[in-house]
């Protein structure tokens, strides 16, 4: 079970370094944006609605990859596709940044599914059935 | 002459601090965007095409103020309203920020009009007579 | 009362923009470190200390005024003294940024304690006994 | 050839997000300043001088992987250890940062050493013999 979000996102001013192309650290910033955006889009709530509504206390990552293949600029309007596969307690993400039609970057995430037990400690937990079926449709 | 652009900005997961609220600095980068965002209103070209066509390097800014009235936080569509006033070679942005209707910060802020003279040096200078045309209409 | 304590930052790449200076908002980012820094150095605690020690829920800013007189550029060692004067619930410090003793930035910001009350709302709340001793040393 | 450099660095209450937890993209502004950091050591000079006495434009990163076992809060002084392995007109830095000696977080990212050309471009070009030297002292 695959889905995939689609958003814009304007390369700002503030995002670029003094060579006049993204600090990159910024593209990881538009991915965990994009990740959420991704569930709101999917779950038809946002973010702190999830934290209300789910047993859920976060996605924390545990591990990304990223791949810089041309920069970005200021005034840039970039396209972010976001593709998310499902396991137990954890998921993927896998990221494609591109500027009219081209990559600029891609970036592949683990996130990991947490809850708050009864010691408010932060453990994984499967992803709850109720969210797997929002994404199946 | 004023001349007022609005526009509409997410508040991020990212964007936000432990005490759940939105992280001050990452107002002015909004605020910062929305000077940007209302050259490229009024002038119908970015930030970079500016930096061509015109006699330009910058607004840099020299003074700004703020109150912050209201918190946001993660998942809020903030409404950001931005006014300017030129004066010869600055200008003056009011920018407020709401939420559904609601005033959450207020900041006004002062920029001046820079060229790079014959030395590299940044300097300022009058906003070009074609540049305030653009805010008449 | 006032007290004063002085730090210094490294200002870096990813912190400047395409012009070559420091982009704003990163100033912001070192006000509000130095703030926290300057109760830690008074208190002797860190600020996660403060929150578990003292009737405390954070100092949110509630109004900033800052001027930037010159830019500062990646590599700079820049030096900032903060200056704290207190009120009954809230307090003020001073900033002063400075390269090589000249002034590059000055910012003054209004920030007030607050508690959560019974309903976990935050509110303000006179500065404990406890904190002002510490600064009257 | 291998080259380590050890730093320090504050957790701010501003890194930090809603979970109280470091906001992970601020690991990479760590990372990137911590390789930054590592040449100013090894070459005695800023990366400001570098960019002025070297055939020298920037080290873009090209990829980077990292791994997040611990999280971090605003507070912890955390320590990184950054090692450097050279390939002709690239290299490679892995981050290791740590807490009270327990690993936080692992990273490996590759650079390319880039130059401007004729035609102001960045391309690639080996990493000057003068910078390999001071690396094998």
């Amino acid at each position: 079970m695959t889905f995939t979000n689609t958003r814009k996102v304007r390369i700002e001013w503030g995002d670029c370094d003094p060579a006049g192309i993204i600090f990159y650290p910024r593209y990881f910033e538009i991915f965990d944006a994009s990740t959420a955006m991704l569930f709101e889009h999917a779950l038809g709530m946002t973010k702190p609605q999830m934290l209300k509504n789910f047993e859920f206390s976060g996605f924390p990552l545990v591990r990304t990859r990223a791949r810089f293949l041309k920069p970005t600029r200021f005034g840039d309007d970039v396209v972010i596709d976001s593709t998310i596969a499902f396991n137990r307690s954890s998921f993927e993400v896998e990221h494609r940044l591109s500027l009219n039609g081209d990559t600029c970057a891609e970036c592949s995430e683990k996130r990991v599914w947490v809850i708050r037990d009864a010691a408010r400690r932060l453990r994984s937990h499967p992803v709850p059935e109720m969210v797997l079926n929002k994404f199946r449709k």
